[in-house]
């Protein structure tokens, strides 16, 4: 979505803080009227004030990512109390395990069956650098 | 990490908001005193009445979990502050898509080479299902 422009209506931040909505509102930009809900997810998860100064450590091209970022993350919370979006990143971690014991077991396939056949083949596709980063492995197995 | 058994010292917690440690403290179990950044992290990032909220909406044995996944978003957020965790999720999910190209690539040259050889093979790892969860997609590529 695009950062929308300033506009007479008050933002949905300050129509939810019910204060007045000035020209330069750090939140105007980014919490259009129209989009009440997703000020009501980061107030409840980070706080407007944290919101606020978050939004002032970074660049003004960084704001709209940094409140859509915030925004996925609160959403997140909200719909799993327990691990958030955090679970999300176990599941695809998970996947990505799986899917890289299914490459290696067909690239041994494909392997067996050249040798088997004599067919010599450039195997392009085999990549153990599946570059995981740290995550977390002290929650609970039972995501 | 094990949540903490009380002890006389104040949790991590009470020590950074300078009040007295009870032994009903909410936080205790969660961060203990040799821990001090991690409540400094989450605090920053929700603030303490806000991870005091979190806690008691959750079971008491949900409690570490939610600890724990609070304090990895409050880190990852502290490390990047424009996208914090969601842009793990992000690199996750480009990892996962590379690796199943890498595979349909590996099925369809398995398929071409038994096709050639006519050898014929139970093929176990064709998976499609990958079911990728619904990630943000309105976040700036450049991440």
């Amino acid at each position: 979505m695009m950062a929308s422009s300033y506009s007479s209506s008050p933002c949905a931040a300050c129509k939810f803080l019910r204060r007045k909505c000035n020209q330069d509102c750090i939140f105007a930009p980014y919490f259009p009227p129209e989009e009440p809900q997703k000020f009501v997810n980061v107030h409840k998860i980070f706080g407007a004030s944290n919101v606020s100064k978050f939004l002032n450590e970074v660049l003004p091209h960084q704001r709209e990512d940094t409140v859509n970022s915030l925004a996925y993350e609160a959403e997140a919370r909200i719909k799993d109390p327990v691990y958030g979006c955090v679970g999300a990143i176990s599941v695809l971690q998970k996947q990505l395990i799986r899917l890289q014991k299914e490459l290696d077991a067909t690239n041994a396939d494909l392997i067996s069956i050249t040798h088997q056949g004599s067919i010599s083949l450039g195997l392009g596709h085999v990549d153990h650098s599946n570059g995981f980063l740290n995550y977390p492995s002290n929650l609970s197995n039972d995501m």
